[in-house]
């Protein structure tokens, strides 16, 4: 009943996260209620996907190589912040505490989903490690089972080689309440703390 | 800091319907993750803009002329069934329960929009009564303020062409609960008491 296209374009947009069937039909049919925003749109998504390219250096998403924060030379390029992916670099900068390099992993260690060492841009990591400059590494991997793994896996593979390796602290958020925080949490902010 | 490319494809993401900043940012980067599905889409976004047109009889999305519901021959083009927009069509077509043609007007009459009737498709729907074959007019727009009121306007309209015009019953709804209708609701339901 409904015309192939429609369907095609409700199709694909609901494979994207968190984009249900009812949700990708109400933007497709809004899509071609303003055809100027599905034609920008396409453009864009041509754009996106021809220009960006991962940094050979910190692994990120860049449109230039290297990328902007790698080729900032008022950054420390002693001091590097692993992350999971792009999303955590951008929240990290949006604190404006940090003014060091970052390396992207571009996922997290996950057996189960068969994701290895391999999977993960871990060479590039020890690469500019082995380039001397760096002298201590952030691991700032999620705070969950898979993030804590890979930061153990990194802190292994790291250490022999004689760089600082510090871990992002973890405890009560701020703004929480320590009655709602979870019995881990506590825990650990409790372990993790400090003199006053 | 975040390549022009990604923030052009996040912006424009950002302006569907429904889809927050940070949607848009997780879906940009997920589209990215996965070039085939943006390659996809923007072909798709293409073909769609490009081949659907309205309908010129029933003004219904289509990538043909007559739409297939209007070239079906076995659907009784004496009822026509008038809904707001095209996910409403979807959503009586779901049914099984209308056999009928549709017409759809692509909004409702709303003067603090600046929807007037000119911005609804009901000079196609005046020329279809005109054409003589119609014999009833359904008035199925929503059950809200505007839709009421387009009714009305229609109602007005149509009366004097000599057509059987019906409204879509208003009551509780299946499975719901009494106790939990709205007033209005409830009061429709007991305005439209029927025998049984």
């Amino acid at each position: 009943m409904t015309p192939e296209p429609i369907t095609r374009l409700t199709v694909l947009l609901g494979r994207l996260p968190g984009i249900g069937e009812k949700t990708a039909q109400r933007l497709a049919l809004h899509l071609l209620r303003t055809p100027e925003l599905a034609h920008d749109l396409a453009a864009a998504l041509g754009q996106a996907t021809e220009r960006i390219h991962l940094c050979t250096r910190c692994c990120n998403l860049t449109d230039r190589d290297p990328c902007t924060l790698c080729a900032d030379e008022r950054r420390d390029a002693r001091v590097v912040c692993v992350v999971e992916g792009p999303p955590d670099l951008m929240a990290i900068e949006r604190t404006r505490e940090f003014r060091g390099r970052y390396h992207v992993l571009h996922g997290v260690l996950s057996p189960l989903d068969g994701v290895g060492p391999d999977e993960l841009h871990i060479r590039e990591l020890l690469a500019r490690i082995n380039g001397g400059e760096v002298q201590e590494v952030i691991l700032a991997t999620d705070p969950d089972v898979e993030g804590e793994a890979t930061a153990l896996y990194l802190t292994r593979l790291l250490k022999p080689l004689g760089v600082r390796l510090t871990r992002i602290a973890q405890g009560v958020p701020l703004g929480g309440d320590l009655e709602f925080a979870s019995q881990a949490t506590l825990a650990q902010a409790l372990i993790g703390r400090r003199e006053v």
